[in-house]
């Protein structure tokens, strides 16, 4: 008989969007918990959250609370992150960064497990979960990376407003209500809620997520750009990504050109999909099948579809990508990171 | 004084989204209009509509309808096209297509007035109106065309519902509100009306415009590859498409992003876009400003922004292009190549 090692575990944002999808995925995945304490900012603090059957109370997060802490899942926002982390680590405790804080810093790595798990055991301390948009298309492409090379990537992305949060779901749902009974949209959170202009999301396309960077580029976008070369491992990957915000709830799709480094067979391709961890391929012109974001909402997995070589470019595919950006985009990642940390071989 | 020529007009289709468009335009430009004839199939025949305050009976277009026509605007379906126009243009009537029907003969000219009016002069009968995602990409791309060159375009299109007809507008409006009300989209008309599979338009996205070719492209796909070719009159331009429905009711969205043959400066692209005709330049990242579909709808303008050059490669620029389907991409398009039939020099 082995006896499975049990950890103190942290859940840090626990009462948002991303940290709600965290505590439903430890439940089902029977998450090795020793003790489980839920935190958030003073505002959320003293709120109730039913965990397999127990009712757990959120409590302030503060440089204290990590004493003891083996596992904390961290998405509460970068400044949280920023200003807790160290401390967490200090106390001993291994911290997964849903946020944009650490991704980029050279000693954390940034990690989706189909992709390169084995960076896992360099870690400080610190393991960064990529952003969402970027994680389904690495997923998707890895297998594609590893048999032909890739060298260059064009992505246009069609993000659900879940993305930016609890809030950006209810204006949008709010905002459709108002539009579909002939009243103005009132925009109030979207695209930026830090931002001083505000846009219509219901039955728009905003073509900005987070802010814009001095290159013309936006933060989402240069997120996109920088983390697939730091995933992937290779710099020598040329990237350009557009990301745009679409009136849909959960389930981020993209519309990925990728060039490959070598010749390939359109049915190899399909087959590496198929057969790729964590990957569904939907694919059948057909019956009409590919993936769709109301389809993908709720599921782990990256749907892959709409896979035909470039016309214009025989090394040269084109694919649609869609996945839920709180599950596999974000949730569903850390735990799978967790995983490996708390069961070997996983 | 000067005399102005008065032209007898046949509208076909004029009970349709396009058609009705056509209609406002005619009578908001004083289109120099002798006779006005509006046909429609037996279904629609006998309603009513009101042109500069006159009321007019929608009569069914036969071939007969065709006689004394100079003019005739066609926005009823390909199968109405190919059955009438042959007739229309024995009758001496130049016929102005809005369908697919025609695009890719070789004797008949593919018109966007601000790229090849030129062409119009060769027509034989009939000038074809390009697809909507077509024009308003070839009529932004144009002045970076004729001044650097073009190799390549990539393009990911935001397609509103109302290029499916005004069925495919109700379908979404209806499939919104049940899904808000929490019941089933049940969807009806979208993606491709004549084909079984349908699928949820509200708050989702569809990787399907028109029908499957056997390379794996939809129709409308492979219709702004060919078009553009065949508009911009270069078949050395490499274009990708992937075409996308998204629950906007009016505004087709395009992220663009194209190889140009020479190098540039950001300043100058800026400046000819913001001085070509019927161009609207919409970029300051400051001020969060950028061309929306909800900003575009009603308008004739294509709206151009986050104009930007690619990191990846010195020599391409990442566009956002969006402009009113109906309006540049239909109906105001077919309008400005009547004036030019009508009026010499317009």
């Amino acid at each position: 008989m082995s006896t499975q090692a049990l950890f103190n575990v942290a859940v840090v944002g626990a009462t948002g969007a991303v940290g709600e999808q965290i505590l439903k995925l430890l439940a089902e995945r029977n998450f090795p918990i020793k003790s489980l304490k839920l935190l958030s900012s003073a505002r959320s603090a003293g709120s109730k959250i039913s965990f397999r059957g127990q009712e757990l109370t959120v409590e302030e997060a503060t440089p204290e609370s990590f004493e003891g802490v083996d596992i904390a899942l961290f998405s509460a926002g970068g400044d949280v992150s920023k200003a807790l982390i160290p401390l967490a680590v200090r106390h001993g405790a291994v911290c997964i960064d849903n946020t944009n804080a650490y991704r980029m810093d050279p000693e954390t790595p940034l990690v989706v497990p189909e992709v390169n798990i084995d960076k896992i055991s360099e870690h400080k301390g610190i393991i960064a979960n990529p952003n969402c948009s970027t994680i389904q298309m690495v997923a998707a492409l890895k297998p594609l990376y590893d048999r032909f090379g890739i060298s260059r990537i064009i992505v246009s992305t069609y993000q659900a407003v879940s993305g930016a949060g609890a809030k950006a779901i209810n204006e949008m749902l709010r905002q459709s209500k108002e539009v579909l009974a002939g009243n103005p949209a009132n925009p109030d959170i979207l695209p930026v809620g830090s931002l001083p202009v505000k846009h219509q999301i219901a039955f728009n396309a905003i073509p900005q997520i987070d802010k814009f960077q001095d290159n013309g580029f936006t933060l989402e976008e240069m997120k996109m750009i920088r983390e697939t070369k730091k995933i992937m491992g290779d710099d020598s990957i040329e990237v350009t990504a557009t990301c745009v915000r679409i009136p849909v709830v959960y389930g981020h799709s993209e519309s990925v050109y990728v060039e490959l480094k070598s010749d390939f067979d359109i049915g190899e391709v399909k087959s590496l999909l198929a057969d790729a961890p964590g990957i569904a391929l939907v694919d059948d012109p057909d019956t009409q099948s590919y993936p769709l974001a109301t389809d993908a909402a709720g599921k782990n997995e990256v749907f892959v579809g709409r896979v035909r070589r470039d016309l214009s470019n025989p090394r040269a595919l084109n694919l649609w990508i869609v996945s839920d950006n709180l599950l596999k985009g974000a949730a569903w990642n850390a735990v799978q990171i967790a995983e490996y940390i708390a069961i070997p071989q996983a």
